[in-house]
C-alpha cells in the first residue's frame, strides 16, 4: 500500500494515445489503481467524480483526453468542417465537468487554439492530430518543469528541519510531478532538509488524509496528518514556520481560489505571523478574473458532509447542510505567490501581470 | 428520530437515587436511548467513553455518580472514618475520567466539601447521604438557573434574525437544560428572534453535527450543519453577526480551552471583524490557573481521525496523527466573555474576579 507514489504516472497516455492512464485517486489511500479512459463520458467522469483532481493535472487530463477524442473524431470526419464541429463539442463537454480551476478550460482553450492555427497554417486532420498529440505532451512536460522551478523558488523560503503545513492536495497527484505547494517539500526532501510537514485532513472529501498525507508518507517525508481544525494548535505551539498552498483560480488582484479551508488557515497563519504562501503555476493566474468575487465557487453534494461514516450518518435527517468545495482568499492574507517564473509580492495588481 | 431534544434529560438521578440517567450521546443523531449508570466503572465510563459529555453536564453527573456511589458505600461502611475513606477513593476515581474540563473536579470537589462540613457539623452517615443528595439536586438545579442567565445576557449582544455561528456542542446536551453557547439562541427561539445558526461539524467526533445539529434542528432552530473548514467563507459572505461557544476552562487572564478548533473559529472570526464570544458558567473559570499555558490538554486516539470511515480508513497506514481534543483561545480574540453574573470584558484579570 505504501509504494512510492514518486514512481507512478498521475496522468499519461495509453498504447498508441488510444485513451488517458490515470490513477484512480477516489481509491486512495486503500489502492494504486491505473484506470484508461476512452470514451468523452468517461473522461467527463473522471474529472466530475475527482478520479483526477487538482488543477494541473485536470488541465493535463484534459489535453490527452481532447486529443483522444479528436483522433476518435478523424476516423469519421476526414474534412477539417466536419472534424472541427465534433471538435468544438467535446471540447465544450469537457469543459463543463468543473467550474472552478481555471486549467481545465486553459488546456482546452490551449488546445483548440493550436487545432485552428494548424489549420489555417494549411494542415490536413491527420497533420492537425499530430499536432494536437505533440501538443497535449508538451503540456504534460510544461507541467513537470513549472512544478519544479515553482519548487526550486519556495525552496528559497524556508530552511532545513522547518515545520510545512499544507492544506488538501496539490501534491504530485495534483500535477505530473513535484506538485505545487509539495515542491519546495520533495526538492527538500531530495536535498536533506528534514521538514517536518503537517497536512490538513481537509473535508468534506478528505484530501488532505487520503492524498496528502499518503504521497507524502509514501515518499519519506516526515508528515503528521491532522483536522483542519487543529492548525491554530500546531502553529500556536510554534511548530510551523511556512504554510505552502495550491490554488485553482488567481485572480488579477491576488485573490486566490482553492480548496474549502484555505482562507481558514492563511486567517490563522496571520494570527500568529506564520508566512503564508500560494504556489501557483501561470497557468492559474487568470487576469480577466478581477477580483475573487468573480470566481465560481463549485457547491457539492450535501451526502458529502453526511453520510461518509462507518456506522450511520452522522448528522440529523433533514438538516440544512452547505457544502462549497472551494473559497477565496483575500490577497491580503497571502505573503507571496510563487510562480515558476518567480515570487510575486504584493502588490499582486502589479506583479502578477509580470509573472504572466 | 427528531424527537424535541427539549423534552429530555440529559442527566438525571434514578427511582430510589440508585442509579444516574443519562441519554446516551454516543448513539446521537441516530437514536435517543436512555442509559442507567450505577457502578463506579461504569459512571467512570461514561465520562471517560463521552456518554455524557460538555463541562457542565459531566459536573452535574459526576455529583450524581459520588451521591450514588457514597449510597452503596454507606451500605457497608456506617462509621464516617471508613465510609469516608472509601468515599475519597471513588471520588479520586471519577475524577481521573477526564483531565480538560474543570468543572468534573469542582463538582467533585464540592461534594467532597459538603461530605467533611456535614460530618464537622455532627451528621451521621445516614444523614450526611441525605446532605450529599440535596446538595447534588442543588448543583443540577443551578447549572439550569446559570445557563438561563447566560442565556439572557447572551440574547441580550444580538438582535432578531441575526447569524450566529458556534463550534462543538455546548448545547443543552452539554448542560442540564439551554446549554451555555446555545442559552441565547434558545431564549431568542423562544421569543420569534429567527436567529440563522451555523454549526460546525467539528472533527475529530463530530459533536457540531451529531449533538448541535440535532439538538437545535429537533427544537425547531434554522441550523445549517458546515464542516469546521468553512467559517471563513461562512463569515466573508457576511453570514454570521456573531460567534457563541462553550468552554471547558476559563484560566485567570480569560485564556479558554475549549473544544479543538475554537482557537480556529476566534482566529477567522477576528479577520472578519465579527465579535467572539466565550459562554462561561462561573464553575469554568479557573482562578488558580493563571494563563492557558498551564492547561492540560487531552490528547485523544489517532483511530478517532484515520477509521471513522465507512468504507476503509482514509489516511494511509503508519502516518503519524495529533489529535488534541482541545486547545486555548487567547484572551486577546475573546472580545467578552458571558457568565451568569454578567459580562466580563478585558482586561479579564480584574473583571473575571469580579464575575466569580
Amino acid at each position: 500500500m505504501n509504494e512510492n507514489i514518486m514512481t507512478y504516472e498521475t496522468v499519461d497516455l495509453g498504447d498508441n494515445d488510444e485513451n488517458v492512464i490515470i490513477i484512480d485517486q477516489t481509491r486512495l489511500p486503500g489502492k494504486v489503481e491505473m484506470i484508461h479512459l476512452r470514451t468523452a463520458q468517461e473522461i467527463w467522469d473522471a474529472i466530475y467524480l475527482l478520479k483526477v483532481r487538482g488543477a494541473p493535472a485536470i488541465g493535463v487530463a484534459a489535453a490527452f483526453g481532447i486529443y483522444v477524442l479528436a483522433r476518435q473524431i478523424a476516423e469519421e470526419e476526414t474534412e477539417f468542417d466536419g472534424f472541427y464541429k465534433k471538435f468544438k463539442e467535446q471540447k465544450d463537454y469537457l469543459d463543463s465537468a468543473r467550474p472552478t480551476a481555471v486549467n481545465l478550460a486553459w488546456a482546452l482553450n490551449r488546445m483548440d487554439r493550436v487545432c485552428r492555427q494548424a489549420y489555417e497554417d494549411g494542415n490536413d486532420v491527420q497533420k492537425i492530430l499530430e499536432i494536437l498529440g505533440k501538443e497535449a505532451r508538451e503540456i504534460k512536460q510544461e507541467d513537470i518543469r513549472v512544478c519544479k522551478a515553482i519548487g526550486e523558488y519556495g525552496l528559497s523560503l524556508v530552511k532545513p528541519g522547518d515545520g510545512i503545513l499544507t492544506h488538501c492536495n496539490a501534491g504530485q497527484l495534483a500535477t505530473c510531478k513535484y506538485g505545487t505547494a509539495t515542491a519546495p517539500i520533495y526538492l527538500g526532501q531530495e536535498r536533506g532538509y528534514q521538514f517536518r510537514v503537517f497536512a490538513d485532513e481537509t473535508r468534506p472529501l478528505l484530501q488532505g488524509a487520503r492524498l496528502t498525507a499518503y504521497e507524502l508518507h509514501s515518499a519519506g517525508v516526515d508528515v503528521t496528518l491532522i483536522c483542519d481544525n487543529m492548525s491554530g494548535m500546531v502553529m500556536k505551539n510554534g511548530w510551523v514556520n511556512a504554510v505552502f498552498v495550491g490554488c485553482d483560480r488567481v485572480a488579477a488582484n491576488g485573490d486566490v481560489a482553492n480548496k474549502i479551508g484555505t482562507s481558514v488557515v492563511a486567517a490563522v497563519a496571520k494570527q500568529y505571523g506564520i508566512p503564508f504562501y500560494v504556489c501557483a503555476p501561470t497557468s492559474t493566474i487568470d487576469l480577466d478574473t478581477p477580483t475573487g468575487a468573480e470566481i465560481t465557487i463549485e457547491q457539492r453534494r450535501e451526502e458529502e458532509v453526511t453520510q461518509m461514516w462507518y456506522k450511520e450518518r452522522m448528522a440529523p435527517e433533514g438538516v440544512k447542510v452547505f457544502n462549497p468545495a472551494f473559497d477565496v482568499t483575500d490577497h491580503e492574507l497571502i505573503t507571496a505567490i510563487v510562480t515558476e517564473h518567480g515570487i510575486a509580492r504584493a502588490p499582486f495588481t502589479e506583479t502578477l501581470s509580470k509573472c504572466k
